[in-house]
């Protein structure tokens, strides 16, 4: 299986963010890519004042956009994350489309990133935005997929949920700015990965230094013994990596941590 | 505070063993260190022929070296792990001890390393040992200490509950090899530390090339930011380093993990 993680410029104009996500999304097919995945916020910039402007319901302009990719280039689309508004409110919504076009999956971010670095990095996404409350996955011929955005990622209870409900990888759509994405990004991603013995993936917008946020970039891919596969630096492009999920299972007989965790002294339970 | 951890070398002649022991307990005391973490085994060669033949009860021998060197050189020492037998078991044990040589607390290695890497490392610990079953933390005067042994930190339940149960520190003997070592060692060290806004660190026994097992060494703290503050390399040697554990504070008011998480959607419930 080929994977694409779509490095995308985001600009202020939603037409233009449509078009550069059409281009990468035929040219990750052209390059063998079944599954590609956008980055968080591609269609808009990451800023509580713009996420209300360009916040469209599911079924909208570029819900139909993102529908219309995957179908013409026959690939399973991770849409990244655009505003989503439901009535009242909104969130940071990624769309999961099949091959012909089927919404598969719709993941809400779940922990919304409210960070107050001294120095460093302040948002305060709860401003704008409502948290989701659902797990999710998708099925692929390849195996189960996990989605998360960006956040999410923080919080391990969340990604182990994810493994037990058969996760073999997890795509995260993030954008880690200059404080954290130095310090953590790659950290995450592979811990995740070896914690929970399946490959993750980040997939983040291109670094525009000029953006109120700026995003950290460096989009890549962790096998479940955390390994980088692969990894993009901080300019717009695409990351196309074959990956072999049965790798999964093997690392899992290897070492036993998913099998080996102590639930006569401890469990993890999801409420929904 | 001044944390010292001794990467002892470890032989087959246990007296030797507690006089190297004794002696690095000495030097740390020395150079200000008042809390003193030792390795994972390192009374006794790594190796499941060794554990029955150097096993003692508590209170024997071994115990009463460790409490005499706290007690002569007024420090917490978390003396690191024996082969402790309690009646027909064996367990992976860490005593410890405060200045007075009061016993603080017994950490029974709750998670047995049991891992078969083809072309790697093979160990199967629960060829000999029983596991534990408590989550062990002990006060001191600058805040409360978590204890954890090698393959605990594989499961980050386990370290989310000591952070929950108040641990500003969390104290790891463990000797990965030199397969998981170079892969995984700073990895988990950081990462547990990154997820639980506290302070880890690991304590290894120094190399020997010539062991069955061969200890990866690479005694290290981290931070609560992730950053490793310092670190040993392969050689017998100390590593004293001051910590602020109240700088865990400062960052869980930065970035919201322990106070985000989403309580509403999932739990770690600690069955004891």
């Amino acid at each position: 299986m080929k994977l694409a993680l779509c490095q995308t410029p985001v600009t202020a104009s939603l037409q233009s963010n449509q078009e550069t996500m059409r281009s990468y999304v035929r040219r990750a097919a052209e390059q063998g890519a079944q599954i590609v995945c956008l980055p968080e916020m591609w269609a808009c910039p990451y800023d509580n004042a713009a996420f209300p402007r360009y916040a469209e319901a599911e079924g909208g302009e570029t819900w139909k956009c993102l529908q219309s990719a995957a179908r013409e280039h026959n690939v399973y689309l991770v849409g990244g994350s655009v505003p989503e508004r439901a009535g009242e409110r909104l969130y940071n919504t990624c769309y999961v489309f099949s091959p012909e076009g089927e919404q598969l999956a719709r993941h809400r971010k779940v922990h919304l990133f409210d960070i107050d670095v001294p120095g460093g990095q302040r948002f305060m996404e709860s401003d704008t935005f409502t948290p989701g409350d659902s797990l999710t996955l998708f099925d692929t011929p390849w195996g189960r997929i996990g989605v998360a955005i960006c956040f999410d990622i923080r919080f391990a209870e969340w990604f182990r949920m994810l493994s037990l409900e058969g996760a073999k990888l997890i795509l995260v759509p993030g954008a880690f700015n200059m404080t954290t994405g130095p310090a953590h990004w790659e950290l995450s991603l592979r811990m995740r990965a070896v914690d929970n013995q399946c490959f993750v993936a980040g997939c983040a917008p291109a670094r525009d230094e000029k953006a109120s946020y700026v995003s950290y970039g460096n989009s890549l891919v962790s096998d479940p013994w955390g390994t980088v596969l692969g990894r993009r630096d901080a300019e717009q492009g695409m990351l196309v990596q074959e990956l072999d999920l049965s790798y999964a299972d093997a690392i899992r007989t290897q070492i036993p941590i998913l099998s080996g965790r102590r639930l006569d002294l401890y469990t993890l339970e999801y409420k929904k």
